[in-house]
């Protein structure tokens, strides 16, 4: 009603966007009046495509635009491990570590009963019909130390105990750089049960 | 790198924005995805729709989509009164307090040595065309309250001064609501400054 109608449809727009309240929704959306034609039309065109062209990857349930997605298809990964994890920005974080070389199995989510996301919810059936496959040696549950992450590995691992495949789960304990005076109970609990000889 | 190619261009074009970081940027990216298509589709269309046919009215300077502004068209407002502010959303900010009911002059700009912003660059000599017209009693000037703001104020005040229309400053003092314990000194100056009579 104060604003000329386009301004207001993107100011809309923008407070549909997570974490973006009406002041910075009517921030941006000036910022945008004032951007290059240019930029703008790659930016419209950028959320068409994202939208048009990524879908998940049907083996490993990562984001992709192509099927199956580039670390499935690489043949020199290491085959015989795959690492589970929640989300696609998972993946990205553990590809930029460097040092992981095996497959990923994306789970688009964690059990969570608060929400009502139960097992039957996240892409679980997928990975055990992965495990058939018997050159997979090893699965390392890496979804987020918190509660819908621990609960979400201790559920899979139990699934995969018959296959009497390994199952290893990320180490909790204090992060690099940390300081111990600062850490919270439980992370200071942690890092004492996984201590290991030296 | 780590991204398909669709995703990265849609972080790229985020992170184009103020404000907007690489996480936040692949947040927002991420967010799109799990959109509905029709609200992505909407999302580009009011980009590029907001570029396209925005514009500055040549009257008053305030944003548009039409030429002169829905304000300056408006026959039932106070066309004896212009009040100068510097941005668009300080209309916005003056007509959501529906108390004025005068014009305005947005001068898109304030006078700012530091930045290289001289007289010439913001919208004045505009104002003074039209303040030619005979119909103006009285010019306010809204422009923020800092140093920018008001050196732009002194300098308008000092250019209309020969033409004898009455020139006024927002009153500065402190916030309804405010507690005086907390105020700075020299908005409490300010305030005992501008005390008037009860």
């Amino acid at each position: 009603m104060y604003y000329p109608e386009p301004i207001t449809k993107l100011i809309d727009s923008f407070m549909k966007l997570p974490g973006i309240g009406p002041k910075t929704a009517a921030r941006l959306a000036f910022f945008v009046l004032n951007m290059k034609e240019e930029d703008v039309l790659d930016f419209a065109k950028a959320l068409v495509n994202a939208k048009r062209d990524l879908g998940y990857c049907s083996v490993c349930g990562h984001i992709t635009d192509q099927d199956p997605c580039v670390i499935c298809k690489d043949e020199r990964r290491d085959r015989s491990i795959i690492c589970v994890v929640q989300d696609p920005k998972d993946v990205i974080a553990m590809e930029k570590m460097k040092e992981y070389n095996g497959l990923y199995h994306v789970l688009n989510g964690v059990i969570s009963p608060m929400e009502g996301i139960g097992p039957e919810d996240i892409n679980v059936p997928d990975l055990l019909k992965r495990l058939q496959d018997e050159t997979i040696k090893e699965v390392i549950l890496a979804t987020n130390p918190n509660i819908e992450g621990e609960a979400t590995a201790m559920y899979i691992s139990r699934l995969l105990k018959p296959s009497g495949i390994r199952t290893t789960r990320i180490a909790h304990g204090l992060p690099v750089g940390g300081d111990l005076e600062y850490a919270d109970e439980v992370t200071l609990s942690k890092a004492i049960e996984g201590r290991r000889e030296l």
